[in-house]
């Protein structure tokens, strides 16, 4: 069995071209994930998934853990056979969703105590419990358990629950154990305190563990402070270890990231636009909703290798999102997936060919040169 | 150019196999015509759709005509073009939704006033007027406008309806004129009185139309009512004119319309059904929110040619419509549709072979012995 490892390909001044070997196939790196919340990346059939590039997919442990559960998600042969998936998955650890959508939260020492969203049920997740979800989801790459604070918050705020996060993160690698083919990813915390985060890296550094993970960025605060962060973050993790910077983001915040040494994305912004009527592209976000559209015969994109991009008028694709035809969402989402997992692939051919700065300057000058004017 | 014609290829009883020839392919016939309301067979891709073996799809007036409005897709290149599917298509006279979906219905000798779903603007209808926007749509089979009375209704009510719409058939005709690629069918109407189905059969075959359609059925009345409407109905219709049943439907119903010499069908059962979690089967409608399914791995049907039906386990898919995932819908559709259209080949082969009844007979079996046993 291959275990689980990193290896560094390629460097271009801060940018990192690499792949994760497992047992279950390579992730190349820089590497987009697809959200696959509940089991399934929402509007796709996992074959077009596949098909469109992605390595690996992330499942959320907070969804799974309360439908369909971890025990009968395990019964079943573990999320990869559920999910028809065969590919390696990544699961976040549930403390970011029991944040952002459970009801009654409460945090101690122990772990977190949240109401499912769901159904109202009381649950209990401590470092171990999430550990063993993520085993019996049978993810490739788990997170540990964390404590994520929005921002703006204070300092004190910031700092304790850094500090809770890293003694977490000691009790999920004792949890985690030895498994050679997977890997449990600490997460670096401390808000938009560079001082805190440096803390956290130096912290979780010293652990040895099998990748790092960047959290509590993106979560409201401007760009440059996400930048400045990563900054102050990435120089004091292992340069043999891959870096995956949580819930992030834009083509724009991907491209800035990978500069700064970052391996790893997953985002819902791909997933989530494209059921909402927008479109990424090489020229920018583009909104189907907009009337411009309606009697516009051309494709999101002619030079796309996407049917979604290149075969359907963007008057038709219109249509489907004013009227709320689920072919919308498929199509859009498809066109989304498909250009972040080609954004992806020019970072790391431009990374191979040691021209990432101009590469990054492209794109930059694709998305302000803005849409084809209107007909 | 290939003219619109229709070849009775084998009977066997009442049951007929037979083609339609069109510039834009041949309808194999038995067909089943997949629902495309508002230019999309709701959640499923065109390519799906014809490779499931549908040789026809049915676009609906009354969606098309409010949203995206029908000189706005003629302009874009016809239904065709705009919704990417280069079959045939036959579109309806928007009467039937004009009665069901829009407010303040009006009708008079001259049409049909009506407020629109959407957004509530007036729009007039007159027979002229649905022959014009299925021609801008580019129909390659028009339906003529038709006043279709809910049942129960008097004898009076019915019989004046029908009458109308002969009056409208005429009027259809005589605004369709020669049109040799396409079609323009008329519609026997009559309630369940079998003398007025009767009057309207014969007066209709005396127009010599393209092809006939019986409307005004399944709205309600019990199954044997509508079968009795058949018989009275169908010995009345030339036999080398193509006869469509509007609106049906249950994979009973279709098979006992076949035997009764019916050539074409539409309904949105199979789709609609796939959204809210229900599976045609050959062992009748499965109920994929039931708890029975939670656990069970095996899929829908093991010996099916259709991914969705023999790829995915019951548990997944029961897990994915009790989370109101798309991809449910997505997969319940492409099931059924491939149950649909399969069910319709297995009627075309049977009839070839002379041994109608008998497969009709193994058919209600399959449904009568009801799903595989809960594990």
């Amino acid at each position: 069995m291959t275990a689980f490892s990193f290896e560094l390909l390629a460097t271009d001044g801060g940018a990192r071209r690499g792949q994760i070997a497992t047992p279950r196939g390579t992730i190349r790196t820089p590497a987009f994930m697809p959200v696959g919340t509940g089991g399934t990346v929402k509007a796709m059939y996992m074959d077009q998934v596949r098909a469109l590039g992605a390595d690996i997919i992330l499942g959320n442990t907070y969804h799974l853990m309360l439908r369909p559960g971890a025990e009968r998600v395990a019964r079943l042969g573990g999320l990869h056979e559920f999910a028809r998936w065969p590919l390696p998955i990544l699961t976040d650890s549930g403390g970011f969703q029991v944040m952002s959508l459970a009801a009654l939260r409460k945090i101690t020492e122990k772990g977190v105590t949240f109401r499912s969203h769901v159904d109202g049920a009381v649950h209990e997740m401590s470092p171990e419990r999430s550990i063993e979800i993520q085993g019996l989801l049978g993810s490739d790459i788990q997170m540990q358990l964390d404590e994520c604070v929005a921002l703006p918050a204070s300092r004190d705020e910031i700092e304790r629950a850094m500090e809770l996060s890293l003694r977490w993160a000691e009790r999920c690698r004792a949890a985690f154990g030895e498994q050679p083919g997977r890997a449990m990813f600490g997460i670096v915390q401390g808000g938009d305190v560079s001082a805190l985060r440096e803390r956290s890296a130096q912290a979780l550094a010293a652990m040895g563990l099998k990748g790092y993970a960047v959290g509590g960025l993106a979560v409201g605060e401007p760009q440059a402070v996400m930048l400045d962060m990563l900054e102050a973050t990435c120089p004091l993790l292992p340069q043999d270890r891959p870096r995956y910077l949580m819930g992030v983001g834009t083509p724009d915040d991907i491209v800035k990231a990978v500069a700064r040494g970052i391996d790893m994305f997953d985002c819902v912004m791909p997933t989530r636009a494209g059921r909402h009527g927008l479109a990424y592209t090489r020229r920018g976000k583009i909104n189907l909703k907009n009337a411009r559209h309606a009697e516009d015969p051309r494709p999101l994109d002619a030079e796309s290798d996407c049917p979604a991009a290149r075969d359907y008028s963007r008057a038709y694709l219109h249509h489907l999102v004013k009227s709320g035809e689920s072919l919308g969402g498929m199509l859009l989402t498809w066109n989304n997936l498909a250009y972040y997992q080609s954004l992806m692939q020019g970072l790391r051919d431009a990374i191979e060919a040691g021209r990432f700065a101009d590469h990054a300057a492209e794109c930059s000058e694709g998305w302000a040169r803005g849409d084809i004017a209107a007909r």
